[in-house]
């Protein structure tokens, strides 16, 4: 039994068995290793989509839920403070998976806790299990991680995804990463200290788009910036859309963590490199592996 | 397996099946023939009767649920393209039951996904699993649907339980439809060219309410009238109240979707012509024959 | 079967009884007497704590939970009148479990309802399976809960909790109880009438604290107060800290019902005299036994 606060919490080896458990659960009905347990999701700020993929995990394994999402998650989060909660959780369930707007509050809440702690996206932390949907979406594609030129798009300065997908993969041999980004969302230099693999930041995607094999995209948020026509003005910049993928290598593949708004048109969705529909579908395989490690069976 | 989006997706022997599984199913414990199965039910506009009759239903049949309902249904639906969210949603469940402030939503979503999708109320559009209960209802307190004068009442250009009543109704021979509602909310003309029985519209119900064997009310809203007053004056005219009840034929029945506000005074409740909460119990009873049929066992 | 609305439902033998179950399902699975029922949560009001502790011991007895909650609930409260609400929850469960903002809206429901309904609060009014939750936590500190002396603190004019405690009190023989509050939020007259134990009202703790054996604490809500100052005088001098612990008897306890907002400083939580955890945990097992005495097994 232990916590998963972040990429780092994964070992080579763990992915790799996360990925053999996901696998064979995407074939075979999963033993019931849940059963007569309950698992908790706190989501103190929105996911549906993250939320139902638990949710589906956990019934999958045999499991009950219990939890608050939406804006109750909101007020639970406003009405008391978050050491109660966790204890509080702690009487109900066997794990608890969290959720919240907070950097490090998945940490936090892991040193009030006895029982494990998922951290399903705290603040600009970290989004670790997203980053195992993420490799394992790779994998499936290139049949390794290892030697693929990635290109990781967007806001790298506050998604989440991108810190624990850097992070992620200091545990494979990236060839190369690209940084792709407007200078003000460039990523955080703590993360890039951090990183064992060469990366290459660079502002337009147009130098780097025909080397890359995976290219991650993240959504860019208006509210990062002050002034709205700055925005508007980056964000037309940073769209995948038919002419930016009909420049990409045949057998390359787009990645995005859903939900869209706009920074991937609809067009690309009939073209070969969209992958993140495929991506998205491993969210319930990949999670009831994770379980898996974390319950210790 | 199949879609049902309208009414129009019930042949006469699909409502008389449904009629005799919901007979027995009041009766006997069903089998679970949704075990191992997943319902999603994915309400993008809130309605809890609608939601909990659905989600017991599923649970009867021994299936799990997932979803969104409320104000987090809502945010749901701004958050991203609802093809996006259907997509989503097949990864997770095996029937998807959808309602949704959009007038063609249900069709749309059947258009995106694998799984089948019912449903539960799709703008001014239809609410078609609502028909087979008010239809089974008629059915339960006349023995048969054909040959009764129905009269529909209130809001008959919004209410989309209207349109697939009359829709339903297209697959029996009632004697006569009376369509009792102000001329600013009469039935849409689409709709009426689509009916293969006798119908009259009236604005008084005085004229027509000791011929009708079955009276269906719905609520008149606020927000259809440009001028309040308006609305104030017209309100009065088309209450239910026990006046109204007294004038109707000794064996005739009242039915309502629910909830109701104050188009049917309380003081009904009481009269032997009341039968929506009756109509209300069979809610899940039908749903759970709807499933029946869509899974096809 | 039967309806709990007050603490007055409870005999000093079912207090007895459920302390004894309860002591039960804290070592042993218990058994799945819920199994093939389903239960309401009928949550007209927020509370996530209560929530989650209902649906947690309906889980554990083997029903299937549906509800509202949270914002939910509170547009369910504004869309149809109670009693509609209620006749359609006696359509989908066994039991209904309702909370609600209203003073008597549990004894309504009760009446309306031919379901057991369970009163999980209502307005000022009572919330009686907190109270079992109390003194069950009393009984497991002193073996009994007869000749002690009680200081319960704070709000005692509106919350409920006081009201369910000091009614549940009349059940056993206390040694004295003071009600510790400033004058604006003495207890109400009509509870008092209703006592067989001895009581003294007191503004300052200071006068009591040395002699009681179980501090009861409830939070001092600001909209109680015409005017913000004068709250704001009044909160500091009702706040637990731990001068105050500190002039505690050595085996005293300090409760609280949770969530707490800073009416017991974090400081308190590691002396010995904090037992509002231990309290929360025993809020499922308390509730799975309620749920025998319901059922009637």
């Amino acid at each position: 039994m232990r916590d998963i606060i972040s990429s780092y919490d994964f070992s080579k080896s763990d992915f790799e068995e996360i990925f053999e458990l996901a696998d064979k659960f995407r074939n075979i009905s999963p033993p019931k290793i849940l059963k007569e347990k309950t698992v908790a999701l706190a989501f103190f700020e929105p996911s549906t989509r993250t939320y139902l993929s638990f949710n589906k995990a956990s019934i999958n394994l045999g499991a009950s839920v219990i939890g608050f999402s939406g804006e109750e998650g909101i007020s639970v989060a406003k009405g008391e403070n978050l050491a109660d909660t966790i204890r509080m959780l702690n009487n109900y369930a066997d794990i608890i998976v969290i959720r919240h707007k907070f950097d490090g509050a998945a940490k936090f809440a892991s040193e009030v806790s006895e029982k494990p702690i998922i951290n399903a996206g705290d603040g600009k932390h970290e989004h670790p299990t997203q980053t195992v949907i993420d490799l394992y979406t790779v994998y499936k594609n290139f049949g390794d991680i290892d030697n693929l030129t990635f290109g990781i798009m967007g806001d790298l300065r506050y998604a989440r995804v991108v810190n624990s997908l850097l992070r992620g993969l200091t545990r494979f041999k990236p060839k190369l990463v690209y940084l792709i980004s407007p200078p003000q969302l460039s990523a955080r230099k703590e993360i890039l200290e951090e990183l064992n693999y060469p990366y290459k930041e660079v502002n337009d995607y147009n130098e780097v788009i025909e080397e890359v094999d995976v290219l991650y995209v993240t959504r860019i948020q208006k509210e990062r910036f002050p002034d709205e026509s700055e925005y508007e003005k980056v964000k037309e910049s940073y769209i995948v859309d038919s002419t930016l993928v009909s420049k990409m290598k045949k057998d390359s593949i787009v990645l995005h963590a859903l939900p869209r708004v706009n920074e991937i048109s609809r067009e690309v969705d009939k073209t070969p490199q969209a992958k993140y529909f495929e991506q998205a579908s491993y969210a319930v395989p990949i999670r009831m592996a994770i379980f898996h490690k974390v319950i210790g069976e």
